[in-house]
């Protein structure tokens, strides 16, 4: 049996992930397809525009057998961080044989060598990393910088060859590999090329337009332009989810929650958080009073030294008081669960194998979460869980949706704790 | 040298406010006047409608020559704990000689009656409290209560004349004298008859309408009407901050960060914040989840124990992380400064008076704060000071009014830290 797993944010499901989905089956000729997907927020620090159940639905529409949560504690890290949490989810399902990833340079074997480095820190790797990083670079030009240096000395690699991984799925996909070998896992990595725009490009493209540049029509109203970059079933649910109010959800809708949490802090309080080194915990707190919208105040923080998107990451830790202590224990010991938000007919199927084999428990309906965790409690030989790290990551999963749902437009959608009232999407 | 003191919030200033005063000058003719007054929120639990210096100002305008700012932390309690927050800044000035409020029984020796059990508490006033508070009553019902079944049998007051502390300002009255005894202080209270609407009021009444009712017409422009009930300065001053787009705030612009922060708190959380006992901790995370805007969030948590304004109080110590400790180290150790917000030229001379007797240090310039406590430090003869409340205390008036800032209509004017940069409003 070959179960393709692949690691996705679908915000929103658009025509490059459906070829991208298409061009994995026709490389792996799976028996089933595992998703594991961002849940109310994505990678970059932003809120998802339509809530959870809804891409998974479009998921499973577009051929997906099971979508399963990537819990919020992943979904909200650096690519290090999400790459470790999504490849760990699939590690633990049990099942998932192969995992097949989009790429810009869609070389295997360049991606596998520089996570080889990444893992095993060969000298004289570890202390070119650390000069770079005294330069005053960002942690990703560090690394490439390191990296190149490291191939100048070693000649494994042509170090000009280094410069590819600018790109944000060569770098996931590096941060893939490098989770894969960490976890020793048995899962074999892939690559497909990407089409179309780059993630980042915020242009409209046509049929294979980013995410980015499509959320930027759907705040537009250009229908015109989304319905050419849509598959139809995408088209539709994100319709329907419009038409009742629950969308489309942007980050400007968390100014003054963002704005009020972070003037109402103390440096103290922030450098208790997730990454506020650096002198970032100062930044956010002189950044905070001066400015009078999210766009200032991320111009106001922003250096050479950090993104965009770690700045707007960082802020979802000052919301939600993301200790750095939650984020090292969920780094290393993984996630405790396995979230189902949907399955299709063929999905029920592997969900009952997945049942018997899985490394953590499932959960399928969030309100009888205790149950499952008293009862894999009782299994120490099947499973390793920490009982309070498994409910701190469920209810920050629960937390982040009820958040989510208060950006709504219609208020009479807002309604909290829908992880409770929500059973997983069945398709076909 | 007579020195009138009055306790006020002035949201915003109306021709109730003027009549007072000039009933209290009347009655004192004193040589000066000074108000305590509730900074960026209120005692009711709501963020004031206009910013406290143009508040200031106004007060100022109208006759009051010092305007010193009744710290966060007393102004958003109970009439018991902005009671004694505010008489014990009076005390503190050590140059008020006289407090006159408004009362609408104006009968001060039946407010000092109630005034004297409630500080004194003899048998058996403990006991039937206590009993009262079983039957499920909130405190100020049950208070009443146990007063009329204490004066049966004691006879030192006719029972049913208990009834008259039904009002606002006779409950507050009662509060003013209590801490007055409390502090063995020698200022002399006095009352002068409430004229017009009650607080609570919110119909416009005319010339004499309540504050509440003017901050609804304002609500929907209603100016005619305004122009009725305020004091020309106080209109010119108000449709100026209108103008500028600094108002008018309301506790609606404070939905989502209010329910925001709720949605992310656990009950344990929670319950380390003032006033979270009773199970208020779990109406609180319940109904934050099941409600989808403050108004139905209000009324799923009220009970005929809880008032609308209590709950709305709770809803800020849960925004701003109040704890209990914070409140009872406050309550027991009495403001640690005086803000001055502004003065009028008789003002100055006050002042200069002040610096000299004064129990606690003078803030003029908010900026040279620590300057302010490391001198006052240095005299232990003269201020009994806790560093570290002085600096709690005043972190939190800073906050509330860059939180407020955040509420004005006009984007540009969301600056916040205004405390750092606004001296002192000087008139005259």
């Amino acid at each position: 049996m070959r179960v393709l797993g692949v690691i996705v944010e679908y915000n929103p499901f658009h025509n490059g992930h459906l070829y991208h989905l298409t061009k994995a089956k026709e490389l792996i000729n799976p028996d089933y397809v595992v998703a594991v997907m961002s849940g109310s927020f994505c990678q970059r620090g932003e809120p998802a525009i339509i809530d959870k159940f809804s891409r998974a639905e479009i998921a499973l529409l577009n051929g997906v057998d099971v979508v399963l949560e990537l819990p919020f504690i992943y979904a909200v890290q650096d690519a290090g961080g999400f790459a470790r949490g999504a490849v760990w989810s699939l590690h633990n399902t049990g099942v998932v044989t192969d995992i097949v990833f989009g790429s810009e340079s869609a070389d295997l074997s360049f991606l596998q060598t520089i996570a080889e480095v990444m893992v095993r820190q060969p000298d004289p790797f570890p202390e070119l990393m650390r000069e770079e990083l005294k330069k005053g670079h960002s942690f990703p030009n560090a690394r490439k910088y390191a990296l190149m240096k490291y191939f100048e000395i070693t000649k494994a690699m042509e170090p000009k060859e280094v410069l590819k991984i600018e790109k944000s799925n060569d770098i996931l996909g590096i941060e893939y590999i490098r989770s894969i070998m960490l976890l020793n896992s048995p899962i074999k990595p892939h690559v497909v090329r990407r089409v179309g725009a780059e993630d980042r490009d915020e242009r409209f493209q046509g049929k294979f337009s980013s995410a980015t540049a499509i959320r930027k029509c759907i705040s537009n109203g250009e229908w015109d332009k989304i319905s050419k970059a849509l598959p139809t079933s995408s088209l539709r649910i994100i319709s329907r989810e419009l038409n009742e109010g629950r969308g489309p959800v942007f980050l400007q809708h968390m100014e003054t929650m963002i704005l009020s949490k972070l003037r109402l802090m103390d440096r103290s309080q922030l450098q208790r958080l997730h990454g506020f080194d650096e002198g970032l915990d100062k930044r956010f707190v002189d950044c905070a009073v001066k400015t009078t919208n999210l766009e200032d105040f991320f111009s106001c923080v922003k250096s050479k030294r950090f993104t965009l998107s770690k700045i707007r990451r960082l802020c979802l830790y000052a919301l939600f008081d993301i200790t750095g202590e939650f984020v090292e224990r969920s780094n290393s010991l993984g996630p405790q669960y396995l979230r189902v938000l949907g399955f299709s007919s063929r999905g029920r199927e592997l969900l009952s194998k997945m049942k018997r084999v899985s490394r953590v428990p499932i959960i399928s309906l969030c309100s009888l979460y205790r149950k499952v965790l008293e009862q894999a409690m009782k299994k120490p030989e099947r499973f390793q869980l920490d009982p309070q790290l498994f409910e701190q990551q469920l209810l920050y999963d629960i937390k982040a949706t009820s958040l989510h749902a208060l950006l709504f437009p219609k208020h009479s959608e807002r309604i909290g704790d829908k992880d409770f009232k929500i059973p997983p999407i069945v398709i076909g």
